[in-house]
Formats: structure tokens, sequence, C-alpha cells
């Protein structure tokens, strides 16, 4: 996708909101850096629950946060069960882990005044600017989104930089398969044999009623009918290896991507004929 | 309405196309200037039918039109039926006549380059700073929309001003009578005793299917029924008096307003007990 098509679409998705499409418009226009990746509504996953930010720098690692009147609805709450969802941080405060920082544009500080208002929005851009100055960035090139040599790089993949592949093939592949395409979403991992990939859905789907908690620290997966889940029980409790978890979700543009989510095991404590089988999260980093 | 609450709901309203809502949100904030009025998706009468300019800067008299693909569609058309027409001119280009000029973004010319269509778009920015600078403006105060003292300054009506009042007793009180509220829509003048006034419905409604043509020269009065239409048209087709027409219509964010449409006076050999009566045109200004 090129660098306008992107932005048309993202600039877009704040129409619901005529506040925080006014915000992310004008801090987008009076930027005017098309290289700085603007995302919007990103979701982000913290120990106290999902949160949503309005405006997502990832460059930056900055969230900004529009306090609009009627924030959050339904409507959001269900999307977001199939919707990318991002690390952010491991701690309670955002702004003091992994580097991630929040910024606020507090919209009632502002009366109707509509240059107050726009002073409001424009300290906040003076203020990226400043950042940028002082800690430049990477230029964003769409194209390269997918573009993983960062992880090899690193040595590890971790769930805090966020890894994400368009297809199964390109995730296993990454970790040493030689697929072309690949329809199955459990199987062995041929480099690393204490291994299985897995693809799962964490969204009701077909006979299966999974979930992802919202900490990401556990997976619920059980079907949605008595029998099943005893029989499924009974196959999947003696399972003792580890799981490379690539949930399946839909970016916030809808394209479908799998994220690294980290290496679960089955929870053999939690996990019972009744309530089905529920892996744990035993790391967040997957050592290459 | 304050300027702040109008220019989000302006904003907004471009949200179905994604080139639009661009445009018209980085001239917006790149021009920076909140007392110049900006109107989206404004519809304007010309001899060749009804046109619909993407932006307009009434205090400029500019229109800018976005060549967007998929241009135009039946929900659209379907809308105008009640909603605020503009008259811009009177002859068939609009950039010649009363002083409207107009500017087109053609999208094709960026590819789907940013930096190229961020030019297009800055370039426009630049040309409507010239025209300020060259020109100036009136500040404009939402405020203050309703403010008639320029017609009276001129002596008269001018639908080319494009004059639009709140409501029935705005319009007749201007013109001499001296009410509080009126739920009629058709009654004589007191202070212009060879006028009626008249502020009609111009769409289908209740018993009728009434329309205003195009170009606003004619005005189709029918009831929806066949006796009913006979009936209508014997009381009506010797009535010679003038009528000061103000149709009623929803400006572009909602709100009910009557515009003045010049004066009608019946126009008996177009008008027939099979079609109903038609009434035409005789004057774009009423002498105040």
């Amino acid at each position: 996708m090129d660098v306008l098509t992107y932005n048309l679409n993202q600039l877009r998705r704040t129409y619901r909101k005529r506040y925080e499409n006014y915000v992310v418009t004008r801090i987008f226009h009076r930027l005017n850096l098309p290289d700085l990746q603007f995302v919007t509504q990103q979701l982000v996953r913290r120990p106290t629950g999902i949160a949503l930010t309005d405006l997502y720098l990832p460059q930056l690692k900055l969230h900004i946060e529009i306090d609009e009147p009627h924030h959050g609805n339904q409507t959001e709450a269900d999307e977001k069960r199939t919707e990318d969802i991002i690390e952010a941080t491991k701690k309670l405060d955002i702004v003091e882990a992994k580097g991630h920082r929040i910024e606020r544009i507090r919209i009632s500080d502002a009366g109707d005044d509509i240059n107050k208002f726009n002073e409001l929005i424009d300290n906040l851009v003076d203020e990226i600017k400043k950042i940028i100055e002082a800690n430049g960035y990477e230029p964003w090139f769409p194209e390269q989104e997918f573009d993983f040599s960062k992880f090899l790089k690193n040595g590890k993949l971790s769930v805090y930089e966020n890894p994400r592949f368009r297809t199964i093939a390109d995730a296993v592949n990454f970790l040493g398969q030689n697929v072309r395409g690949m329809q199955r979403a459990f199987f062995r991992s041929k480099k690393y044999p204490d291994y299985n990939f897995w693809f799962p859905k964490l969204y009701p789907n077909g006979g299966w009623d999974n979930k992802l908690q919202e900490d990401g620290e556990l997976i619920f997966e059980r079907p949605n009918n008595e029998t099943h889940i005893r029989n499924h029980y009974r196959a999947i409790i003696n399972d003792d290896t580890k799981r490379i978890v690539f949930p399946r979700f839909t970016d916030n543009l809808g394209a479908v991507i799998y994220r690294f989510m980290g290496i679960y095991i089955v929870d053999k404590e939690r996990s019972s004929e009744t309530e089905g089988i529920i892996y744990r999260r035993v790391s967040s980093d997957f050592n290459l």
C-alpha cells in the first residue's frame, strides 16, 4: 500500500468522532512528514486490560489521546475481538515502560474557542517536533512494513517489538520452514523440534469459542459443544510441547495479519473437562 | 453555532470520500484562518442545472472541485431535493460570472505520490493566500450569519446575494410585517400590498408533488391526486398577484432555512388541469 492510500484510509477512520478527525488531520497536515507513520485508533494491550489510543506514532512510540465526550462505545468493544492489538508495556504506567509515552488533548480546556483549540493541538505538534529533533526517527516506508531484518538483528522475536506477518507461510519461513503456502494452523517446527507453530483464531469461530485474556497471558480454547469440550480436553491435556503462537487478527485497515504473541504451554491446573484447554504464556520472547 | 462546532461539522461531512476529506482538512489546517468560512459540498444552481462544488469559500466566492474517482452518487441526488442551493451565476461559465471562480484539484495528476499530492494542495493554498492578499475579505462570524444589514444597504434582495432566513417570521418582518411567529406559508404583505409572501416546500410532501426546476425559473405546484389537481388549478389560475418566494430548504448541516428565490407569477400558458399550476420567475430581485 502506498503512503498516500495508507493515510487516506487512516485519516478517514476517525470520521465517527468529529473532534478526533479535526485533531488527527491537523497534526498530520501541520507536522507534514509523510515518512512518519500515523496509526489511528490503536488498541494497546496492558496489564490492566486493553486500551485505545486515538493516534499512535510507532516510530516515536508516542500515543495521543483525545478526551472527546462519549468516548468509546459498544461497537468498538465488539470490534476489538478480532482486531490487532500492540503490546506496549508490561507495567501499569504506559509512560514509564518500554519507552512509550502518552500525550493528551483535553478538549474541555479549549471551551468551544477554535483559537484555543488550535493552540492546544499546535503545542502538541511543537512537542512532537522537539521529540524528533532530539531523537530522530527511522523513516517509514509502508512497503517495508513486513521487513523482519530487525528481529534477526536482535536475535529474537519479542512481543514488545510487535512482530506481524502477512501470512502463515511468511511467519514460519522466517523461523526456518520452507513452504510456499500453508493452510494448516498447527504443525511442528523443523528447525526447532521442541516447538509447534500455532496460528489460532482467538475469537468465536466455527465450532470454537476461543478467547485471548485481555492481558495476553492466557489463551482459552474451547469447542462450543459439551461433548466436544470433553474430547478435545482429553486429546490435548497431556501435550507437553511448547507452542509458538501467532493469533490471527485484522489490522486497523481490515487486512489479516498474524501477530507473534509469545510461547505458550498447556496449563494443566487451569484446564478442565468443563472449561476446556487453557494455555499459559511462558515467554514473551523467542530466541532465534 | 460557534466557529469550532461549525467547522467540526463541516469537515466531518467529507468523510464519505477519502480524498475529499484529506484535501479539505489540509486546506483548512494549512490556511489556518478561522474567520474564513468553509462550506463543504455546496450545491450551486446554474443555467445548465445543479452542480456540486466540494468546497466553497463564500467570502472569496471561490469554489474548489476535487476530481475524485466515483464522484457523485444516487444518495446525493436524492438528498438534493430538499437541500439549500446557492445561486452562483446566470451565465454558463461560473468562472466569468458574478465574480465566482473555480479551482480544481486533479487527483490523477499526483499519481499515488503523497508528496506530489500535497504539493497540488499546497499550491492551491498559496493561490488562496494570494487572492486574500489582493482583495482581503470580510471576517466571518457565524453569529452574524443572519445579519441582513447588507441587503438594506443594497436596497434590494437579490438571489445572487443568497439571502437566507431562519424562520418565516424573520423573513417577513425584514419585509415590513410585525409578527412573533407565523405558521402559514402563504399570506399578503402589509407593506407591499401587490405582493403575497410564499414559503413553499418544493419537494414531494403531504398531498403535494411540488418541484423547483433546476435552473430556478419555474415552480411546479401539483396535488398528487387527480381531483385535487383540477380543483387547485381552478382556484389559482386567475390569481394575478406577484409572489415573493422563499422556499423551505435545509442547509448543509441540516438546519431549516428559507431562501429568497425571486418574484414569481402564475404562468397561465404553462399551467393546465392535468399538469397543475406552474409559476414563472419574473425577477431575481426585490426592491426594498
